[in-house]
This record gives C-alpha cells, sequence and structure tokens, in this order.
C-alpha cells in the first residue's frame, strides 16, 4: 500500500513524526507536506505565486516541503511527486480538534479532501488538545485503523475525520464512535492596536461556543471520551431548502 | 436593511463596485473587502499574524481594507466594524464561476458561509467567465433577487450560491434554476522551473474536466444560459456512509 502522509502544521511538527511512526510498517510512505505551519488554512490552494519545493531529512524519514497549502501539497504530491498515485492519504496528526464548523476551516481537512476529490480514501487525524499531549492512543488508534481499512477498503468519495481525546492513562479512552459533524462554532475576539506608525491592524483570537448537541455529535463523542470518527462529503448542496427557494419566486425579466 | 459586502478579488476589484451599484438603493451599504486578490482562499482564516485596516475610499463607495481573507472580512465586520449587524451578507460579484468543487475552493463563498454561520443570510455571487464580463444581467438579478428576499425572507443557515452566464445580450439569459452543487473538479497541471540560484518551484495551472452530470447540476444549468441559484449548508456528515463505517468495526484496544 502507498501512503501519503500531509499536515498543517509544517513538516517539522511532531504530530507527522507520530504518525510515520504510527503506519511506516503498513506500506511505502511518502511525506509531502508544508514547509511551516499552516493552520486554519482550509482548502486553499496556491494560484497566484510560485512554490518552492525542498527536499527535507530528519532523523526518522525523508519528504519534501512546499512552500504552500496542504491541499497544495497533496495535488503536488499526485501530480509531480510521487510515481505512483497513493492508495490513501492520511493528513495529521493536528494539534487540536477539528470538529464542528472546525472542518470547514481545517488545513488537516483541507489536505484529506483533496485526497477525495481525486478519488483517493483520506483520513484526517487530529488530537483534542493544544497542549501536554498524549500521543500514545491517537497513534495506536490509527495504526489499527489504517489496518483494518487495508483489510476491509473504505467506502468512496468520503474522509474519515479522527478526532482523539487527550487523555493521561491510554485506557481512559472509552472506546470508537461513528460520529456526525456538529455545528459548533467559535466566538472571535479581536485585539485592536496601533503600530508605532499610527496604523490600525487587528489579531484574531477567539473561544469555542458551547453548544449543546446531540450525543451523536463530534464535541459530544469527544467530551465522553470516546475516538470520533465523523464520515465527511463535499456536496453542500442544501436539498430540504430547494422547496423554500423555489417558492420565492427568483426570476430575471420575468423569466423564471 | 443593512447590507454587507465583502469579496476575495480585493477592495478594488469591478465585481465589487457593480455589485454596490446593484444593491445601494436596497439598503444601508458597509464594504469590508481584501486589500488585495484573495481567489481560492477558501474558508482560510488569519490567526497566526496581526490583520492592518485602512480605511478605503473610491468615486463611488467608502469602505474598510483589511489585510486578510474574506472570512476575516465578515468577522472582523460583524465583531468590530459595523455598529449592528447586518441582515444580509454578500460576496462578489466574482470573475469565474463557482460551481461543482470549485465552492470548496472558493474565497467568494467563504465570505457568504462565514456570515451563515453567524446565523445571517448570505449570498456568494459570480459571473462565470474570466474575461470580457457583461456585468449587466449579473447587476440585474442581485438587484432583483435582494428585493425578493426583502419582501419574502430567507430560510436559515444557508447561503445562496449564485453564478450567473456571461452573455452579450441580456436577453440571452434563459431564466433562473435552483440547482444541485456539482462534483466537478480541476486538473492541475503544474510547471516546473528552477530559479536563479538553482531552487526548484511549481506553478500550478489547470482546467475544469468535463464531467457529464445531470440537468439540475450548477455547471449544467449554466451552459444552458440559466442562471443557476444554490442552496448551500455545512453539515458536511456522509449520513448514508455512517452504516458502513460502523460495519468496519474500528477500534481502540477490543474497545468498540
Amino acid at each position: 500500500m502507498n501512503i501519503l502522509l500531509v499536515n498543517d502544521d509544517g513538516i517539522n511538527a511532531p504530530g507527522l513524526s507520530i504518525l510515520y511512526d504510527a503506519v511506516c510498517d503498513l506500506g511505502n510512505i511518502t511525506v509531502v507536506a508544508p514547509d511551516g505551519e499552516r493552520s486554519a488554512i482550509s482548502h486553499s490552494i496556491t494560484l497566484d505565486k510560485p512554490m518552492p519545493v525542498k527536499s527535507y531529512k530528519n532523523g526518522k524519514f525523508e519528504g519534501m516541503a512546499v512552500c504552500g497549502t496542504p491541499a497544495d501539497c497533496v495535488k503536488l504530491a499526485l501530480t509531480e511527486i510521487m510515481d505512483e498515485r497513493p492508495d490513501l492519504v492520511i493528513s495529521g496528526i493536528n494539534l487540536g480538534c477539528n470538529t464542528g464548523l472546525n472542518v470547514i476551516y481545517s488545513g488537516t481537512v483541507g489536505g484529506a479532501a483533496e485526497a477525495v476529490f481525486n478519488g483517493i480514501p483520506g483520513i484526517a487525524v487530529s488530537l483534542a488538545t493544544y497542549k501536554n499531549p498524549n500521543w500514545g492512543p491517537v497513534a495506536r488508534f490509527i495504526h489499527d485503523m489504517v489496518k483494518t481499512i487495508q483489510e476491509k477498503g473504505m467506502p468512496e468519495g468520503i474522509l474519515l475525520n479522527v478526532n482523539v481525546p487527550n487523555v493521561i492513562n491510554p485506557n481512559d479512552i472509552a472506546g470508537v464512535k461513528i460520529s456526525e459533524q456538529g455545528m459548533a462554532h467559535w466566538q472571535e475576539t479581536f485585539d485592536k492596536r496601533v503600530d508605532p506608525k499610527g496604523r490600525t491592524y487587528y489579531w484574531m483570537s477567539g473561544m469555542k461556543k458551547e453548544r449543546v448537541e446531540s450525543e451523536t455529535i463530534d464535541d459530544t463523542v469527544i467530551k465522553s471520551n470516546y475516538i470520533s470518527v465523523t464520515p465527511i462529503q463535499f456536496n453542500l448542496t442544501a436539498y430540504n431548502k430547494i422547496k423554500s427557494i423555489k417558492a420565492l419566486g427568483l426570476n430575471y425579466q420575468g423569466k423564471q
């Protein structure tokens, strides 16, 4: 099995190295990742400037470092870098969960999505903490999950969005739940400042708005110490709203 | 009605000016837009650097130019710039259609989506051409559409993704169809070059892959000279795949 690894925290990030260790015995691994952090870059791609690409090597793996986004990395890997198409693309391991509407902003999900757009199974993996990560459980789970997919396959046209709770004791993980994406959002705050030349600028920060959602929603699943696995697809049509939009009777110069 | 305008082509782009003209008689207009082009920036947001914001004025309107993405602009407008929440956010008018999987990459859609995440109706508007735009039909349609929404309202939790064919004669528009997002994708090509210092870089380009899709799909609708209006929502859960993912029996140390 040819496995492509990507992330949005950059090729130097510990999460990528942990991911490499977790799956390196399961296939031929290729690493193509951004040359630095690209968090919250979503599905952004680089169309209006050139993308420098460098060879990269650390004590563990070799790869290509791209001055671009996770989606750029996967596009480049498929088109230019890999001799054979990958059978699986794994993006992560991200520090911080990608649940609720974060799925939309996430560069980690963006990388795995690019695989799906090209007919290749994709997995996005995140650990639900920004500090003191315990990588053990997520590494173990992703290893076993890839092995299962090798044996049983994966449905086409989707990615699996995996979020693992951060626990001190690996046995504190309660199990695995197949979940739904929630709609939890962040409440932004902006810190307004003035630079030495008198020009205004803002720093964005924020915190996740608490939202009561059902037991099957990604954020709820993680809170009860289960690993959350959400199947994600990319047809955004609001089918249940088509009738009411038709009822608006939108027209152009009298033509409907 | 308070209407916020944003785009991804930048505050100087002709499409934004046309949009302003089209809707300025329908409410109080606020313009907050990127200070330059941010195409294909998707839902990217700026978390790791400050965002300079400047006042902007041209012969037609005043606004704020943000060194950030369309999503940043809407977040800033809602939180810091506008005294009252907008009743409607319109993003565009983009040059080039945002149909099929382009919906995922589009900064224009990203701006309108940010409105939806905050409980405000959003509209993304694109003209299906990169050159020789005839702005007349799209301007006329968006004016009439906003007027209809003022009278009849709009369902919650969605944005309307509007794509208008580029015609020479305004009467060539066949009418309006409420459509579904297609899955058409681009086939990238990369131009590999070496800089004067011997370092490799790539330029990305590509063209849309032709894809035969049903008559109700956005791209098909535009090809038959209809205006395409797609209701878009942001719960990406692949509900029809949950059963088959459950059947994989993923588990953690024997716990399901």
